[in-house]
């Protein structure tokens, strides 16, 4: 049995996320159904991320195991002949043996675009809140969030995660074409707590110390205490970082 | 009769271009069905660039005479309301007499983005040439553009304009997020001139001096000697001048 491991952008406007599910279109669907011809054979995968409804990536990983002999350029190459436009293989490679995508992954870096203008051709993309945007505020906003954080806050109402405890190792915001956007890399994230953390921080924005009010909802660890959840379209999954990547500038 | 004037943006992946043709989804087709509807009659509207299919737009300039004493703004809110997701009103206004969209137009401004690796997010609005992008040569490229120009060589073969002569007012790449973007100002643009343009930079990039190269194929004035049309999706109308507006910058 050999391990391969795929790097993967979607546009998720037309998924309805990466878990597959009867009679929806999802990424992991989708992939599993081309690589079931790819191969001759039944393929479960496993992705680092498992994004949303809308949700898009530019670099996702993802691990399956297969007894094909194939080449790994051949899989690859089949993929991309077959794969709808919105799906792109964008490398392929035999892993090491035991590589999983999700439990492997040390980190994974995500970031959120938020305009300030109506953009056509970025409203796929980016999110338009109704508030003005304060580049400086919000940078403020995310001060208190690197370190070792309990972000039970920011968790989904309903979900529940083995430990709500996640190692922030950057969130910060930058002025983007259309407005801003945010990098936050951690060793794992709950789920939606991107979303949350931008609604928090464009609630915290007009506050007048913006970093308190952040660090208030943190501590406070109930998500009734944070801000709305920002929608799917902002959101994009852009890397994930595992130990045996040597140049990856976090893992170790 | 009044005039009014419309702002308008649209991510031009689904239509097939302005121009109203029967049985095709074009910008100008479904406005003037929406706005038959809103103002209870037809009406026929003039575009200040004619984008091909595939090409879009940020700030197009569309015009109209209408006899309804609607409001504009209530012109502009039934739009709104009822405009697919892809085709956006984003500003509306009266127009003085005799203004007309096409022929009042001073200069526009056009972009082309290149991209220099895949990207499944913006491939809707960028193209990824087969070559490596050499932004420093491509910039060079532009330099003989700047100025009055007759501009026969990157006009679409088979059409005709009654003057092949433009004032290119501004002709620049400068780096973009994931690639190289042009920003191009003219007073009026030759059918696909601008990605004639775009295929010719990039052959000119790999010239020893690609200004020279340029230069030869601007003078030889023969479509022959340029390089490949650009496909539409990198193109974009970013924005419109007129005399009447006060800070364009580039009206007077």
């Amino acid at each position: 049995v050999r391990s391969i491991r795929l790097l993967l952008g979607y546009d998720g406007t037309s998924f309805h996320g990466w878990q597959a599910q009867p009679g929806m279109r999802t990424v992991q669907g989708v992939l599993e159904e081309h690589l079931r011809t790819a191969l001759d054979g039944e393929v479960r995968t496993q992705a680092a991320g498992r994004t949303d409804a809308g949700v898009h990536a530019r670099g996702q990983v993802v691990s399956f195991a297969t007894t094909s002999a194939l080449p790994v350029a051949a899989i690859a190459a089949r993929l991309r002949r077959a794969l709808p436009d919105d799906l792109m293989v964008r490398a392929a490679a035999e892993a090491p043996a035991g590589f999983e995508a999700r439990r492997s992954a040390r980190a994974r870096r995500y970031s959120y675009r938020l305009l300030d203008q109506d953009d056509v051709l970025l409203r796929r993309f980016a999110w338009r809140p109704r508030v003005a945007l304060d580049l400086d505020a919000l940078e403020r906003a995310m001060r208190p969030l690197p370190g070792e954080r309990d972000c039970a806050a920011f968790m989904a109402s309903g979900s529940s995660a083995p430990c709500p405890r996640c190692r922030i190792l950057r969130a910060s915001w930058r002025r983007w074409e259309a407005g801003a956007i945010l990098d936050i890399v951690a060793d794992h994230f709950l789920y939606r707590m991107v979303r949350n953390m931008v609604g928090t921080a464009l609630r915290a924005m007009r506050e007048p110390d913006p970093a308190a009010a952040m660090a208030a909802v943190l501590a406070s660890r109930e998500r009734a205490r944070a801000g709305a959840t920002a929608p799917p379209q902002g959101l994009c999954l852009e890397q994930v970082f595992y130990d045996e990547d040597p140049a990856t500038g976090t893992s170790r």
